[in-house]
């Protein structure tokens, strides 16, 4: 991976406090949010620490983390409840008393009036402020703090996600940022790519090496058969810094061609049901070996139903042949896991739903072989400019295998439109 | 929740190694399972640490966590490649030297002979152990280790969570439990309930917590349209232990009657598997709001092609009527959305796809309402026991109510092959 800039060379460690997270209950996915968006911006993150909800080890935390960053961000522990301590202990290692904030005190009373609701007294708790820090309002009612502290900065955001999320995109990092010194002016951009293994689009990409302007930096991640490069730069500007990831967004499109689907947060099902719209055409689907995970991945998206007529599970051979009108011959001549099934059931799921386009799979999951070996798949797409049937060997154990090959349907669902549309 | 007992007071921590969890590339799930096994068998957890591949400040970690606890468990960096130095930081703070093992390099090697490929010679560093350290066979290539050290003990693991799992399973937690005074007297066993709320599974058990024996907890832990309650005993021997779960479980399963659905790690569509197996039925099923999620959990349990038979997600209204043929009078006089054209998709999967058993959902996941409130689902089996339909309103956003109604759907598939039993 290529080598990240950072800004001005600031470091930020992250203490996630929660005994539920020691114990396994649920997964940290709030250090890896912060530790993404840190990256994002440019700011090294050298550690991320999680403790139960104890007065005294969150504060040793905090002291430790202070001794080898510049920053150091908290979440989890602002609730009302008296496990709720990272209040308390950012007071010990600060040195500070606790204050209650009218304000916050005001906005919480506020909240729960309008909700029509009584507030428990105990909720006040989170209207103590460490004397001298800053409050964040938030989309919760826990407030969060920015605590400043021998030249250095403490955050401390609820560990509810959507909260943190909130403050720490609309606060933190600004914050931080300012304090690397004024607006940074290290921004990226993630470009989607689907149909293509990493070590390819790591080929596709190498001439571009030598062309990549100073101050930008390309590097993968590839998961759920896609691949995602993730253009980082850095310029005097914001203005310029945009005109230049347009600039390496423009050489990475061309270099990958139509295996670019789409940047940011954009999933297959999003950029397929946008085609679909465009060109006012509807889908079904026929799965096999997915069990219905092709169709509820299309239904994912809000509004679907614009252009998904539905998807039969054809489990059984006999629900090809009876369900989708899958010719017994064809079954018989070449076995339910075929190029030829796979074509049929495409022809079958469009006819008998009464969609423009009809997307089918049919393949081996595993573990056990199944009249051929565990990854093979068949992909076919039936619609108004033609037929296209695809053979892939997808790696992996049942659960990879069935994923792989629902968005490898997408792609090819994705790849006709755009034919369609070329 | 219930205060947990711990064994004889041996102090854990974990230490998670690679850049890629601290950019938040990937989310760090083998803390959580590590912690959850930890828990599992009384082992207090203090602190989880997630550090980059960076030799120096792994060893510091490891520095830090063995001046708190007894044991430090460390996951990732014993790959292969340049980046992998969790051995030499090991040995750096234990001050020991690398030293190839013999019989480990003719593993390595007679692991890439059998698959038939050349072994890059940097593969042998996988080979290098600790002076006096243990190393750990597993399922991988990448050997684990145990290292003592000043009374303390060092475990690691490979980050690859397969490998992980597996070594942590066989070799970590037994060597912990030893070192903690011989085979350790705590065990647990989780029985899973579905169809109830968290806090009407803690009102059915109230009336136990003056009846559970002494040694004995009880902890719950809702998610998914499942609650799963701990039990947790502490006991002389392993056969009084047992007897005491035994004792407990069968207090529980008498407090909350059918909706207990398994233990351990049976999820609902594997129980939902065997009882149809049981009973050597088939099930089919119709689906609308969920788009394919019911036939994906039934076909994620191997070998579900000899119980199910394929879906129809009828998405499309028109589809509900040609595919699975319901009524044109029951979809206009009741609507998509009703109890009604739940019975007839049941039926008509049932009849339609040949299989003795129908099982079939409709409903609104938002965020739009469709003729009925968001949340609004009807449920709906049909088999040789004659039919049943429920409504339900279920709470929270679009992929919310579609994974509670996939759920509840499985439930009720559960509870009509109880009752064909009974």
């Amino acid at each position: 991976m290529p080598p990240r800039s950072s800004v001005r060379g600031v470091r930020a460690e992250v203490i996630s406090v929660g005994t539920e997270l020691l114990l396994g209950d649920i997964v940290n996915a709030n250090a890896a949010h912060i530790g993404r968006e840190l990256a994002r911006v440019g700011i090294d993150c050298l550690r991320h620490v999680c403790v139960g909800d104890n007065e005294e080890r969150i504060a040793r935390a905090i002291e430790e983390s202070l001794g080898r960053a510049d920053a150091v961000i908290l979440t989890g522990g602002l609730g009302p409840t008296q496990d709720d301590v990272t209040r308390e202990a950012i007071a010990r290692v600060t040195g500070r008393r606790l204050l209650a904030d009218d304000a916050i005190a005001a906005r919480i009373r506020e909240r729960f009036r309008r909700m029509g609701r009584d507030m428990p007294e105990s909720n006040l708790r989170q209207a103590e402020v460490p004397e001298g820090a800053t409050p964040i309002d938030g989309i919760g009612t826990a407030p969060g703090l920015i605590v400043e502290h021998g030249g250095r900065v403490i955050y401390a955001v609820p560990g509810v996600p959507a909260e943190m999320r909130e403050m720490v995109a609309r606060i933190v990092l600004a914050d931080l940022q300012e304090r690397a010194g004024g607006r940074t002016p290290i921004v990226s951009r993630v470009v989607r790519t689907a149909g293509l293994a990493e070590s390819a689009v790591a080929d596709a990409l190498a001439p571009l090496w030598g062309r990549v302007p100073a101050g930008a930096t390309i590097a993968f991640l590839a998961g759920g058969g896609e691949v995602r490069v993730r253009i980082t730069v850095k310029a005097p500007d914001e203005e310029s810094a945009a005109a230049l990831l347009d600039d390496v967004e423009r050489e990475v499109r061309a270099a990958l061609g139509p295996a670019v689907m789409g940047t940011g947060d954009e999933t297959l099902e999003v950029v397929a049901g946008r085609l679909l719209r465009e060109r006012g055409w509807t889908v079904a689907c026929a799965e096999s070996l997915t069990g219905g995970l092709l169709g509820a991945r299309i239904t994912q998206v809000p509004g679907a139903s614009e252009y998904f007529r539905g998807s039969v599970v054809a489990y059984a051979t006999e629900v090809k042949r009876d369900v989708l009108g899958v010719d017994a011959h064809v079954l018989a001549d070449h076995g339910p896991v075929s190029a030829e099934t796979a074509a049929a059931m495409a022809r079958g799921a469009r006819g008998r739903l009464g969609a423009d386009v009809g997307l089918a799979l049919t393949g081996v999951a595993g573990p056990t072989e199944l009249g051929a070996p565990v990854g093979t798949v068949f992909l076919a797409v039936d619609g108004p400019i033609g037929a296209a049937v695809r053979g892939l060997r997808l790696p992996g154990d049942r659960e990879t295998i069935r994923t792989l090959a629902a968005a490898a349907a997408l792609n090819l669902l994705r790849l006709y439109l755009l034919e369609a549309a070329g």
